[in-house]
């Protein structure tokens, strides 16, 4: 074969938000965990990950970049991903570019990763588990392999547990398995993006002074220290699992709402209880709890799910266009921006439900009536750095657009 | 006997903070709780409440005032403290002022009581369980109950559940008991306040500006919807009790200060775990923890315990008086009053622990270097209301000096 080809692969992976919650881990090298999870995929035309993957004999050794700038690949969760899909890889034949990879090659050839978040990766947002699924997504179609997206799960929570559930769209479920080596540790389809649509989800980016305790930290110190977690795991965790997938498949919200507030206050409740303690949410994430917990009280029947991961951030899930709508007018009432922010700063993602909500701009907020279920409350500008209304959206998908490559298909380094 | 007399009795009683927490009734109308607790009482030169308690044939009827604002005595529970001491009042003879009172007249004749905190009422310093206590021991005291303070605790208990463990002084447990009527569900003391007198207690109380559920309405919504309070209640509490009461006649500090900040944290996690949830604790509450952890971590061997009951306000418990200046040498530092506010008003109790920090004025404070544990940590100015430095005390106390009656000997009315 020649010694000047490229042969590169750029997939995209949307980031995911568990429902019921992943914390605490049975196996720390294998990630296995010590309950099941479920979660829903975050529309990646407003959050996920774009990699481009490059296999060249020119490559000297691997080397991956991650938003721009050369990281090291030397860390265990990486070099378990990458030997996984070498392990899986296949013959590969491009008969037009003259090219041909044996299954045998892929152990000696080097490879390029380029990876590219469309979102903050310090924001909290999940960066790594889209990050690990995209880039496990993308090698095994760049070395042919053979495996369904379950299998590559496996793969994909040996690099960061959650990102196992980024490898399908709509609702998802981790089965925490049974088997000592994990292979039946992963992830597969609820229901996919279709079957619940009319779903809308507000992200409050919280703005924080603090610096977080690590997901990997702070599970270890659950697992070895905290009461309460254990009882979580086998009593709790295994009914609620049965009663979210009912609920979903059902399209039932108020069931859907309960649950899923139920489980996030109940992991930050086994995060409170570890030693030391765990603080993930702040005075904001109180008050944004506070704000939907009175307004789906007043209205009688849920009108938005909260669920907060390791980080102050709010993920809002309204039942609906018109209730997202409502839910943005609340939000910036009682969350104004800094003055030197504007609206389009303020409020990314899909910016219809801005128009729905009747807001042009910050003005239009100050016309109106605060909002009746909370009488007196005060207002805290700047408390959210920003907000993005996404909704539900797909799994992985192959680019095949050459333009969206990170990497340059003459030299394999980054465009 | 004649109609004019006054008789009065003036107690004194501490409050108390439990370090093992009571949260969660079994039976709402008796007051019995889910699970034994364990406090320490506060020593009332600093936290007290003092109410004097009068009968006269005059009264017409019974009153009550409180910080020298009359209020209704028809709620429920001082009801039930009154009906239970007129139920065992004795014969009163006073032969000096010839003064006969039959234990048949206690039903007929009228009591004032009143009532005064030496610390704000709406502090969130457990005002109720010093005023209950207050108030059943100097109605029994007037009434010439022959109980001892453990069976007064049961009825204190039915005015305000941790009032019971305001009848002793030092380390007190309240014994859930097991009988239905709530007979054996009361305080018993497990050392007194000279055991281990090299306790020193500083009480930061944390600004809000949140309106608190009130603990009655919040026990009840953990019982009836967290399913983590049933197994701490019948799993894990009964374990620390029996580690809490070893740790306190052993004046194990390193036991004991684990305890209490694992048990304070357990109980705001089975707030957290309740729907909706509830969060008594603020983001200064959540510093002052990590102020407390992190200078116990540097120490090797914890120097000071926390513990938080159903607000914001923390309570520090700190191994000696060495531990404790440098405590409030670290405390202040972090969070330094407002600029129209004076040492002597934001550090108030016993103001030689000041002293034994070297602090004689606010400038002081900022002579010092940052604590060595938490590096260019910000500072949190009037982020605390003040502070109040206290030690272990003793239980209730007759005061006989007439001049300390909040009563007049001739009116029976507030002075």
């Amino acid at each position: 074969m020649a010694e000047t080809w490229v042969r590169m692969v750029t997939a995209q992976t949307p980031t995911n938000i568990a429902v019921i919650k992943y914390w605490g881990k049975r196996d720390e090298t294998l990630i296995l965990p010590v309950n099941d999870s479920i979660s829903v995929t975050l529309d990646p035309a407003h959050l996920c990950t774009t990699t481009t993957v490059a296999v060249s004999p020119s490559f000297v050794q691997d080397r991956m970049w991650l938003n721009g700038k050369e990281i090291s690949l030397s860390g265990g969760r990486y070099q378990n991903c990458l030997r996984e899909i070498r392990a899986r890889a296949c013959d590969v034949e491009d008969k037009e570019r003259g090219i041909n990879i044996s299954k045998k090659d892929w152990e000696k050839l080097h490879v390029h990763i380029a990876s590219y978040n469309n979102f903050p990766t310090a924001a909290g947002l999940a960066s790594s588990a889209a990050g690990f699924a995209c880039l496990v997504f993308a090698l095994a179609k760049l070395m042919n392999a053979k495996e369904d997206n379950s299998k590559l799960s496996a793969i994909a929570r040996q690099g960061s547990g959650s990102a196992c559930r980024s490898l399908f769209g709509g609702f998802v479920k981790w089965n925490m398995g049974k088997f000592e080596d994990g292979s039946d540790s992963l992830a597969v389809e609820v229901v996919d993006e279709k079957h619940w649509d009319d779903l809308v989800i507000i992200i409050a980016v919280v703005s924080s002074r603090q610096k977080e305790t690590s997901s990997t930290t702070g599970m270890r110190e659950t697992v070895e220290t905290s009461l309460l977690l254990q009882h979580r795991a086998k009593e709790i965790v295994p009914k609620r699992i049965i009663q979210m997938e009912e609920a979903i498949k059902n399209r039932d919200f108020a069931s859907f709402a309960h649950l899923t507030c139920a489980d996030s206050n109940q992991f930050h409740a086994v995060c409170l209880d570890t030693c030391p303690p765990i603080f993930y949410m702040n005075d904001t994430s109180h008050r944004i709890i506070s704000c939907a917990e009175k307004w789906n009280r007043s209205e009688g029947t849920p009108q938005v799910a909260y669920t907060f991961d390791a980080g102050p951030n709010a993920v809002l899930i309204a039942r609906n266009r018109q209730a997202a709508a409502r839910l943005l007018q609340k939000l910036l009432f009682y969350f104004p921006p800094n003055s030197d922010t504007d609206l389009n700063s303020y409020v990314l993602g899909d910016k219809s439900i801005l128009k729905d909500a009747g807001i042009e701009d910050l003005k239009d907020v100050e016309a109106f009536p605060p909002p009746s279920e909370i009488k007196d409350a005060p207002r805290y500008k700047g408390d959210v750095s920003y907000f993005i209304c996404t909704r539900p959206g797909r799994g992985p998908v192959l680019l095949s657009d050459e333009s969206q490559a990170l990497l340059s298909p003459e030299t394999g380094l980054p465009k």
